[in-house]
């Protein structure tokens, strides 16, 4: 079994004595300095503008110079210390240095003078991300600390500055990736001031109600100034500050000024928090590019403030880092205030609500999240499984990595979160579009070396609106670990089609459904498909199938469109009523389990308020949500509505306005209903930016509460108007009481729950009793001044009027207590999508896994070894048949692959399980859940 | 006799070939860069903010970090090279520096990686200083760095990239330290287009018309950008030029496209110059406080550009200083253009002529005038005379440093030139009051040694507003090193007085004269004298004199007012007549010559440009002067008129406005007539800047030429709507016959000259045959756009209402061939003042020196040794009498020193005379004048 070695001087210090912190003073408040830069990658600018420094006319910003500038700054003094957060830029920066750069680099770390915390890729969104490409960023940026500095190079403490906002599963993953603490800078102003006044903001989350305390508790500190200097101390070249002046020969001495100005601040700090020592970020965006600045006068503070010690001063400060802190609060052996909930929705004032984002850029939300599923399936997976040949064949080099970093990327708070200014939400497109190219070679290679042929491949990349190149072949790729039933949708333009299975067992005759008029009004002009061709198909775990398609010549007419209501579709599952009236859907039934809700749904928008308003002058934009009035304009009281069935698929088309539109929609196997809304271009012709919602409005008794999800993962209870830890004064009766919707939500009472999974990440909530309402679009006018400096306006090529979204929400309806098992895997399978096309029917895995276990990771770590990441996903109390503890066999698990053996390693892959120690911390005041994180040896076959 | 060691191996080489330059190629195209950064010693911060970094909200600049970043990144690459020019700047910074520091620095600067150029304590302005002040600063700063570098400190280059035109006397100079070459920026852009054309830009200035080739010449060179980098190629933290972005795999690589436009550029720029070498200046105002930006940029468009020589480029890139390019141009061993005129004035553009600064900020402009005369005599002379007892005694410990430094600051080409924010002038104003201050210290111990009584001294700094508490002696010092006779005038309450020589032998009553209305009313509610004692002094050379003055109890009562215009004034020298309609002056004549002119003298001002206009937006402002219309508006055409005479003067008073009034002045003993003049405050009330001048209109028969002194030196000859080197299309017919006047100018025909010598500087010309104008005041009310961003428009806590200047003009009326030896002891007894007080009579001199020398500087070096500069103060051409050789006695020089040895230096003393080498340069196509620089060993007496 491999090893890490132990290196360096550095671990065997590791535990709970970090020996390169700086001595502090019993009986004096120490003021911990912690020098810091933060870099987001990519906001104003893309990443690599970023790096490099370029288009300074946008932001002053370049991280190359920053890094060359610390090490320098380090370099003169051995007790400076410095943190550095972001792999992407770090390991941008460390290719091009000098192995004698690197040399000096190492030794830093390994004295402890640079610090890496956080360590990921990037600092990820915590709203609008999914847990699974949260993990892999992390682990991308977290191997490579570890492979390039060892153990000593592995964050300690994580460090999330800048979200606006915070996920309680994000502190489960922290907890479970190892780290011993956690500090961020954002939190409600309501609540800063509650724990201000009861000296809870440093504090312990527990972050999961599944899994067994410790595993997933995360002490928490609220950094004093978000994640900026105290006022008037800011020495960076981007800050006017007044220096030090101490030269007494010159003019100004200010000396003595500057000390009793710091020392003001420090003892009003120490008041809020609980022990003797206080911390103070000095740094913030994109300082120390010239870190002599900061540094030449935090020398000086230090020495000046020091030396009154000598006159009896009991304030002594410190160059220090986060885990130098975080050592001396753990010292303190105190006890902390527990927290269970999370840190959502985000205010920084009474108007300010950061809820708007959560929708912001939803076509990039909802390409970063099918991205995340590309990566999964093509690259990942089918690189494991057909192995070595994959990265170099007939069709070129392929890789994973470039899909891999554009993911990472994209996982940044200013990325997937929709924040960024138009130029840099296009780069990010632009990557992920890269990775999937370079993707496609690695699977091209795949196929052909899985089925011995090199025939060139077409891929199907806008199947959502083009023909796609029609082979006689239909190939299904599985990548779930248990079989799927799916329904596929191709466009054609012929009217009826023979569809066989791999072994012609089954053979049907399907008539196309012509598009919709919402779908021909995009496609208008440029010659796409107008019919669709629908079936079912099934494909095992990890694995193809193949179904043979033919254009029937002499077949039946496409299905006939119906302009009359229905009453009614249904199929064996489900059954959903419409309004003749209104073309409204009316009600919902689950048939098996005999249950019936009422349930109208409909489309509005709020006025988005433009800043001019008596009560505050915050507009809304990219990051905050505030509607001018609480209540929504109706888009249309009544739908036009036309219907069609085939054998696969039962379809109600709404149109509610010439930019609303949505499919009701009904596959023949499927126990979840489709909707599938069109918004846009939204009009802003009368000058009104909108924010357009759908709404459900049932018969169920929701008394206030609703659930969303945190991650994509586990669920937490909502309730309108209140927060778990304090006392709320509620400002904004909409945007306050919005939370983010990353992959569910539901409302239920004693005997019904609906549960809505939609297929990105979406804000949401539940303003009225039985009520659930989604945000689908945004378009804005006006800025909302947190620095982005651009309405959220969108426009492309392809719409030059406003950009068109279209996605789907998937409604299930069941008993509460069985509910999971159905919401469960429906939101895998919307998460991993089956990929279309290829050879032979196949499956990766000997057998299925059991419906509790979801095959998160699958992806080659090295030549001899795969990382593997299997979740029980099933919250402790959700099912009584799923949320039981599961066993897998691993050595029978894989068809392709010989286990020579496994080791277990932490979350993020950067330590071996076994030896994650973490600080024990005291709560004031333990379900069963599974996360097996496995290595794999790997032999080619 | 003591020598200066050669402690370097640089001096051994220094001869010719400089061993530190790169090698170049001599098929290329040669582009030396030269890194460099332009640091205002004050501008829109003071000097001392400039150096901490302080009020970076003003402007972003701190020195400090300037150096230290430039001296980190100089040695992470033994290639690059930086030059630095204000040692005021770099005084500071190494003092602060540790020795370990100074020992890397000294290195740096021994391998010619940081060379200095120009050297001086600042970059001095050119049209408004005098030159002794220019030699002081130059001294001050070229003797640091001798002290601390030795001979590889000495800088080769002057380098005056940023005044606004330049000034003969300057090159004279500069060629007199035994600088090689200079280089500027700014130049017309008529002159820059012809010379750009002809390839003139580089040129040999030959800078007097009466030192002997080459004594005064000094090769100059052009920079191509000013002293900017080109385009694009800016890679400060303060620009947004895009970084070179080499990385392949990150995002824009832009390798080639930087590579193309490079040599796009230097193609371009090698056509305007003469040689296969180019400069390129890599630098700008306070750039390269983060240097890293700069090199790392610079060293990768090296190696890339150069990397094409290997395709057949022909273009050769590298780092270099202006020695380095300077020595390539004489090796080039070409012929060079010569120059004999100067750069005024300096427009660059047609409607932008910067001949504003020639009169901004007046008051200022005295106040370093007069703090000159303060600082040569109290503080040099005095301490030079009576040795160390002067620097500590009973009065303290004084010093002559204070005061030198602020006077060196004064020089600066934003400081006198009146071209600071307003608290910049404060400050600058601040550092010579304190100078004062600093200085009375010295006096004060100086004459209690001197007298052997530790008596408490007054000083009447205020003497031209307030009550001198007048003791029953008034001494009177005499800077000059011959005998002056010296009208006296202190103010006083009572009414007549007795006064008496240190002798006795001379006893006369004086009637006193009622100060007139404009100073009443300028002196209003302050307590200030009513009445002025008025009498003439005789003081021995470098010596004093004493005179008794006692309060005539029962003597007659004040000269009293006539309120008649007289016909004439006049003394045995002079007569003057005045329009009795008018109130004007009407002629002048000299009585000895028995000569007249006809003379009438008003006042005008120009309506100064809003910008508001249809040829060019351009307004005045402090740079730039530019009237609405050539016609300026007289205040009006008569004066109200009050006379007034007695034994020692005669006055005509004239009132033309309420903020307009002048004393027409003849003493007895004269030869030359007085006009002082009182303006201000300039109304504004009309919303109309306004540009004060005073104009003389004679019957001299002028054909378009007059003279304008150089720096208070060498005179030049204007002509109006022409420049000797190019054919001049006038754009500006007021504003572009503008010309510095420094101390004096004068209009002359075959038979008459009249002469006006000022007591500051300030702009003129004559725009009309036989006149001469003179700007004196200057009130605007918009910035002119040339960075400063206030509009010239001086208040204070005394001129609340707006700033109240007085000045005066001294005419001499003379014969042409004799005229030099009127204006030139006149001038200099305005730039050298006596000093009021002390305590016995005594001349520092043995005997008087001859006429045609001026003891120009004596002043302590260190415990062993003073300065002395002697001069011939008479151009070649301009006195029969004077312009011969002649010869001095320097050991038989001084009563109260023995000479041990004198050694000749250069004029900056940086430099042993005969050890001066200097580049010889072959123009394209001599004058006696002594210039005596000696250095005395003291032994105290």
């Amino acid at each position: 079994e491999q090893r890490l070695k132990l290196k360096d001087l550095c671990l065997l210090l590791y535990f709970y004595i970090i020996s390169s912190c700086h001595a502090t003073k019993p009986n004096m408040l120490n003021v911990h300095l912690v020098p810091h830069t933060h870099d987001d990658v990519g906001w104003l600018k893309t990443v690599d503008q970023y790096f490099y420094g370029d288009r300074n006319d946008i932001q002053h910003a370049g991280v190359q110079y920053i890094l060359d500038s610390v090490v320098d700054q380090l370099l003169k003094n051995p007790d400076r210390r410095f943190i550095y957060v972001e792999t992407a830029f770090f390991y941008r920066w460390w290719k091009q240095q000098s192995s004698s750069m690197q040399q000096t680099v190492k030794k830093l770390v390994n004295e402890g003078r640079l610090e890496f915390v956080n360590g990921g890729w990037c600092m990820s969104d915590e709203a609008t991300t999914h847990y699974s490409a949260v993990i892999d960023q992390m682990t991308m940026g977290l191997r490579f600390l570890n492979e390039t500095f060892g153990p000593c190079g592995r964050p300690r403490v994580a460090w999330h500055i800048d979200p606006f906002g915070h996920a309680r599963e994000h502190a489960s993953m922290f907890a479970q990736m190892g780290y011993d603490g956690f500090f961020f800078g954002r939190l409600d102003y309501q609540d800063r001031a509650r724990r201000r006044r009861d000296k809870e903001q440093e504090l312990l989350w527990r972050a999961s109600d599944s899994l067994t305390p410790p595993m997933a508790d995360l002490f928490t500190g609220i950094l004093p100034n978000g994640y900026n200097p105290p006022e008037g101390f800011c020495w960076d070249q981007s800050c006017d500050d007044p220096p030090i002046r101490d030269d007494p020969d010159l003019e100004d001495y200010n000396v003595d000024d500057v000390v009793r100005r710091f020392l003001a601040i420090a003892n009003s700090q120490a008041i809020v928090y609980k022990t003797d020592h206080i911390i103070m970020t000095m740094g913030s965006d994109f300082q120390y590019e010239n870190a002599n600045l900061w540094y030449k006068n935090l020398d000086k503070l230090i020495h000046y403030v020091n030396a009154l010690q000598a006159n009896g001063s009991k304030v002594n400060v410190l160059y220090s880092t986060p885990s130098c802190y975080l050592q001396e609060l753990h010292r303190a052996n105190l006890t902390w205030a527990l927290k269970m909930d999370d840190f959502f929705p985000y205010a920084d004032d009474a108007h300010d609500f950061w809820t708007g984002y959560f929708t912001s850029r939803p076509a990039l939300k909802r390409y970063e999240r099918i991205s995340n599923s590309n990566l999964q399936v093509t690259c990942n997976q089918l690189e494991v499984l057909s192995g070595p040949a994959s990265r170099k064949g007939p069709f070129g080099e392929g890789d994973s990595q470039t899909m891999k970093k554009a993911m990472a990327v994209a996982q940044h708070h200013d990325a997937v979160s929709g924040t960024e200014k138009q130029h840099v939400a296009n780069d990010y497109a632009r990557r992920l579009a890269h990775g999937w190219q370079r993707c496609q070679v690695l699977v091209s290679n795949s196929l052909a070396a899985l089925s011995g042929s090199s025939a060139e491949r077409m891929y199907c990349d806008n199947l959502n609106i083009s023909v796609c190149p029609l082979t006689e072949s239909i190939n299904v790729y599985n990548p779930l670990a248990r079989p799927v039933t799916w329904p596929v949708r191709l466009p054609v333009n012929g009217t009826a089609y023979l569809v066989s299975d791999a072994n012609a067992l089954s053979v049907s005759v399907f008539q196309v459904v012509p598009v919709s008029a919402a779908t021909r009004e995009v496609r208008r002009n440029r010659g796409f498909a107008v019919n669709e061709l629908v079936f079912q198909v099934q494909a095992p775990p990890l694995g193809f199938t193949t179904y043979s398609v033919s254009l029937l010549q002499d077949g039946p007419p496409p299905a006939s469109t119906q302009h009359r209501t229905p009453t009614a579709i249904q199929n064996k599952f489900l059954r959903v009523t419409f309004d003749p009236d209104t073309g409204l859907l009316s009600s919902l039934s689950n048939l098996e389990t005999k249950q019936t809700i009422k349930l109208t749904q409909n489309f509005y928008w709020y006025n988005a308020s433009d800043g001019n308003n008596l009560q505050s002058d915050q507009p809304s934009g990219a990051y905050i949500f505030r509607p001018n009035s609480s209540t929504p304009f109706l888009i249309s009281k009544t739908a036009k509505t036309e219907s069609i069935q085939t054998s696969g698929v039962q379809e109600v088309r709404q149109w509610f306005a010439p930019w609303v539109s949505q499919v009701v929609r009904l596959y023949t196997d499927s126990k979840a209903l489709e909707l599938e809304w069109t918004v846009g271009p939204v009009p802003i012709d009368d000058d009104l930016g909108k924010e357009v919602i759908t709404r459900l409005d049932t018969s169920i008794k929701t008394s206030q509460y609703f659930y969303t999800d945190s991650n994509g993962r586990e669920m937490l209870q909502r309730k309108t108007d209140f927060r778990p830890t304090w006392n709320l004064r509620q400002s904004e009766p909409i945007a306050g009481n919005y939370y983010p919707i990353n992959s569910r939500a539901f409302i239920k009472d004693d005997v019904d729950q609906l549960t809505v999974v939609t297929d990105r990440s979406q804000g949401g909530g539940s303003i009225h009793n039985g009520s659930l309402e989604i945000m689908l679009h945004r378009r804005l006018l006006y800025d909302d001044v947190r620095g982005v400096g651009e309405p959220l306006n969108e426009t492309s090529n392809i719409f030059p009027k406003g950009l068109v979204v279209r996605g789907r929400l998937l409604l299930s309806l069941d008993r509460p207590p069985s509910a999971a098992d159905a919401h469960r895997p429906l939101a895998q399978e919307v998460v991993l999508q089956p990929l279309y096309d290829n050879p032979k029917k196949f499956s990766g895995l000997q057998a299925a896994l059991p419906p509790a276990v979801h095959l998160l990771t699958l992806t080659q770590w090295d030549k001899d070894s795969v990382l593997l990441r299997l979740e029980h996903q099933f919250q402790s109390w959700e099912s009584k048949l799923n949320s039981q503890p599961v066993t897998v066999n691993l050595q029978k698990l894989f068809s392709t692959l010989e286990v020579l053996g496994v080791s277990e390693l932490n979350l993020s892959a950067n330590q071996w399980k076994d030896e994650m120690t973490r600080f024990h911390w005291t709560p004031m005041t333990g379900t069963g859940h599974l996360n097996l994180f496995i290595r794999f040896y790997y032999i080619s076959s």
